[in-house]
């Protein structure tokens, strides 16, 4: 499970280079940056109506699918750039001191 | 690095049931569902934003920042739900077949 | 010029009652509040890219047309919703108190 | 009521010249078009959240009221980038042939 992201990351590097044809990430990289923008935004409001769906219906399958492609959309976007989920989980560690957190756990419970 | 998600998450739950005085994230959560949601609205825009500014600067640190704003948003609109980032990778892993991955890269390289 | 929205109106109300296959906006009303509400996240997202371009470049014409496409989709939404371009104005109108507009610029100029 | 936009769009314009610790408007365009398209972004979103609490409580008052909100930031781009709502009525008008609908709706009716 752990590893989840960094493998999903060496697939988006790999479809990268391939052949536009060939992948749907690879057509997004040859659509350019603004496609991929614009998927981003659509991802993230079909994620906002699962939720407010989940939050009628109690079946959280769709919040589920739609935030993993916000998630996709937005790896796609890092890696379009240059970047990596990397980056961003090193920033959210340091934001919540996370690197710490398992010592700290250990002597509060 | 790897676990980084999954501490981030035990950090979540616990905020989830602190005073809403005493932690951002326990003020979203008495905020309720709507609040969240216009927060994941709010940083997808924001990272939208700063990707377009990273591609003509080629500076991405704000990038990067802005994509932490928005994955964190979207955990907390996953546990407001009683979902985590488990189910998110799962999914992840599932489309991209990703737990066989290592498998078949020994294979194939 | 002025009466654009009304007119506009009145399509969207004569194609509300049309058939799914005979008009882009009776299939919206068909596919549901959803679909109609994606659309709306789609082009303001679409129209944010095209502000950013437009910055860039000096040329005004996606935006332009990315703009239309939001507000066309916004109407949608509110007829789907029983509503009109008319409240909108009318709340727009007392939140400026433009309704007396005409005279205090006839008395301040 | 048909001539809301045009008032409006002379308030933005008189209040686009304001100092900005004097208006709303004025502030705006002090902090720059990145925060006009944040706002165009939240507002679209808080639309949307408006449009599904409004589909299930049957009160529409959020909607008209954050619509509102969206077309007013919406100008407020357009006239950060020097166009006004007339350009975008004039695109309306022209994709759906709104210009003889008066002519066509006399004989029709």
């Amino acid at each position: 499970m752990t590893d989840t992201l960094a493998r999903l990351q060496q697939v988006l590097e790999a479809r990268k280079q391939a052949e536009p044809d060939s992948s749907y990430v690879a057509s997004l990289h040859a659509k350019g940056l603004n496609k991929i923008l614009e998927k981003v935004g659509e991802e993230s409001v079909e994620a906002i109506l699962a939720a407010k769906d989940a939050a009628t219906s109690g079946d959280n399958s769709d919040l589920i699918y739609e935030t993993a492609d916000l998630w996709f959309h937005s790896l796609v976007m890092l890696s379009h750039l240059g970047e990596s989920h990397e980056a961003v989980l090193n920033e959210l560690a340091r934001r919540f001191d996370l690197s710490g957190l398992e010592e700290k756990a250990s002597r509060n419970t």
